[in-house]
């Protein structure tokens, strides 16, 4: 039963059925935004909208039913899940924040189509190399928005009024918007040495920034660089390999050669 | 008389004779922005401009005589007969927009320089490598338009009213422009929470953007890469034939020599 | 004595003990910055921020005692030493800017964290081979201030009312933040020609910027195809001297045959 | 006398006087824009910058008597030259635009310091592999420019009045600078499909941009990886030759001992 279940769970009849249910409802949720669809078909999304949800419900279900325990080991699985779990309450009312969040749905087409996922874990490898930098910037932005807190709080408190007002000003600086005319000139009016706060943290997060850029290049790069390595090194050896048993074929002719001549002698010190 | 046609179409001297047609008429082009120029001369740039036009469909026409069925299977022939077929239209009146369209006949510059054909072709070489990337990113940017749309289209109905307005919004987002300023700082006032939609966004995008850019850059790397590694791996396979072939000889010697010695024993073991 | 104290000082606990230390210090002083736990505890905040500060003095003092002149050899030690010597001075009262430093004791924990120290490390070692084009950048900014502010300082002195405010535009500039509409636009009014000095300055400047990044990028891809290549060329090196010993075992065999064939002769000119 | 001459033009004492003119000059030059200065040395400052164009005059004329007609043949000669030429005309007064060139001399700094000379060096290496791309960016926003201007020159004669105004508002929009608040969105209100012209542009010359960038990029890792593969390639020959030499070494002795095997026979099959 369980085995039919889930030849029925993996057929290409299914997924593909649920690649074009995750498409019709993108479709439709996009629709809802449009005014003049809601009014001639409103309902008719909302019932799409719904049916399409119970097929997810029901699609978890069932791989739940036939994987059980071993369904969470997969982390698209788990990412499958988390987003129907995610849009299945606010269905027909409650805030406009979780109603939007239904369009998460459409990520779905990540986990389901093949080459959506190689790209997405192409991505998601390169995230440990970043680690390091990513804390150290978080580190600098710390320090940086007590600092800016302490000192522009009270002159500019739209801006620098808390510790998350600051971090979310610099991270506005660090990508350079409106930095000089918006934020520095105006406090430079208040107090005339800012510019050395401002520009030190442009420079460090800059620098940082670039070299986070650098280290994945050079991770992508490397592995590049070290296939085809891998593939001259091989070449190498297996020639090495081939000569060598000639040498060794030579060696036993010698031997053989010299036995005949020496017949009392051992060729023992042949190596 | 099809061969004597052929001969002039891929003369150099035709050929030299449209790059002048075509940068000509790029500068008559140019100068009929000039309301200097057309007080004193707007006639005679407008029949310029006719006479241009004529010689690109009688070139065409010539081509497709020439070549008939397999013109269209050199992608550059189809670049040159979209562009003419676009421009030959609207010549002297219409709509500004077709006639805007005209100063498109400068881009077959790019199909009759080989220079330009090649920077050209390398770029779209780079193409294909981004295919899975770009689709990740449109699907980023649908999710996040339709949310944005459900979220603020009521309070800025200007940046966020409908899916197209948040498609561009974002897009101005991703580059960065007044993102905060202008747009995030503004949504913040009626929706305080908006800046974990947009910096999450940014921060997607930019990430999405930046892998992209590394493909491009790994790609053509690898290919520098493999070419040198080619060379190398030629030259080790060339030396150890080289080898191989004297250990040959070497081995071709023994075996004669051995066969002196026991002339008996014929030499089926030596491999 | 001073032999148990630099147990004690190198001991794993006490390593712990002052990363809480450094930890617990950075939290309070974000804490400082919020009203509402002023208000509740500023005391409290107040006397761990001295207490902390303290241990500080405390560390760097045992560290003085058991490594005395030794202790300035290590970059580190001199950061953090820097660090509390910067923020011990103004602890209860003094310039809000003295008294905002204090958080630059969070960045002890760069010198602290074995991982941090290393990403630090990677970043300054890129430093040096940018020490060039940095200069260059230097001199391409001095010259292009003076030349602002001469042109341009009469009818924008907020702008380009001295060097340091020229360099201060010249740098945002190159941000490429409002620089037209925000800079040069306005100055164009006044002076229709001054976009062939901003847009060289943008171009000048861009291009540098770029193989500045390009030479930190270069230098890191080098790194790791040298030693993919010392790998290689290793290999190289080991096989070629197990195929000499080989032919040299071969060339000894030969010797001997050759010695039993001629015996009167000695086998001189075998090399 | 004229031996004497270059020997004193080319010593190194010479060179670091002519070096701290230059630095001095760029220091006085600096100082005429600080009004307090001109209050108190106004004269002096003048004066100084007399003498010091004074002596580049000189040296320049002391060059040309050395080297006549070869003085021309180095690239940084001509780079001296030009820039004295520039700054000799308006010494006392004059257009205030040529005046503030007088600070170009500091440039000089990169002809005489050897350090200087190589980074540039470097830089302008990278320009002729740029020389494809940057003709295409060019013919693009030509085409683009004369769109623009037939499209917007009416609603919008400040951004897009000339072919010349709308090639610096697409270099602006090119760097993202307020593309959308700033220009494409009032743009939009008259014209509302006028983000097709726009966006296309952004991604065509970002696009060229990019793959400006990764070429210089693979030019410059390129030379790298062909030097370490060079390297790896001449060890593989000379082992090749090592291994050869001791191949023929030991096909020598084979030959020595067939002959004495078979006198009577000749090698002539040994190849």
């Amino acid at each position: 039963m369980i085995i039919k279940l889930q030849h029925f769970v993996e057929s290409r009849a299914f997924q593909n059925f649920i690649i074009a249910v995750i498409v019709v409802n993108a479709i439709t949720l996009g629709l809802e935004t449009w005014p003049t669809a809601m009014a001639h078909a409103g309902s008719l999304l909302l019932a799409l909208d719904q049916i399409a949800l119970a097929i997810f419900v029901v699609e978890i279900v069932l791989k739940l039913v036939v994987y059980r325990a071993s369904f969470f080991r997969s982390g698209w699985n788990v990412f499958d899940f988390t987003i129907v779990a995610i849009t299945v309450a606010p269905v027909d009312e409650g805030l406009a924040v979780l109603r939007s969040l239904r369009i998460l749905r459409a990520l779905r087409l990540i986990s389901v189509l093949p080459s959506m996922r190689k790209v997405v874990s192409a991505l998601l490898r390169a995230l440990p190399g970043m680690g390091s930098v990513v804390s150290l910037l978080l580190l600098l932005f710390y320090i940086a928005s007590v600092m800016a807190t302490k000192l522009f709080a009270a002159d500019f408190p739209d801006w620098f009024g808390s510790i998350g007002a600051s971090l979310y000003t610099l991270f506005q600086i660090m990508t350079l918007e409106s930095w000089s005319m918006g934020i520095v000139r105006p406090v430079m009016e208040a107090h005339p040495f800012a510019w050395i706060f401002f520009i030190t943290f442009i420079l460090l997060t800059t620098f940082a920034v670039l070299n986070l850029f650098i280290a994945i290049m050079v991770d992508a790069m490397s592995a590049t660089e070290h296939v085809e390595q891998e593939e001259t090194r091989t070449l190498v050896v297996e020639e090495h390999q081939a000569v060598m048993s000639e040498l060794q074929a030579i060696r036993a002719e010698l031997a053989v050669l010299r036995a005949a001549q020496f017949p009392a002698q051992n060729s023992s010190h042949t190596t």
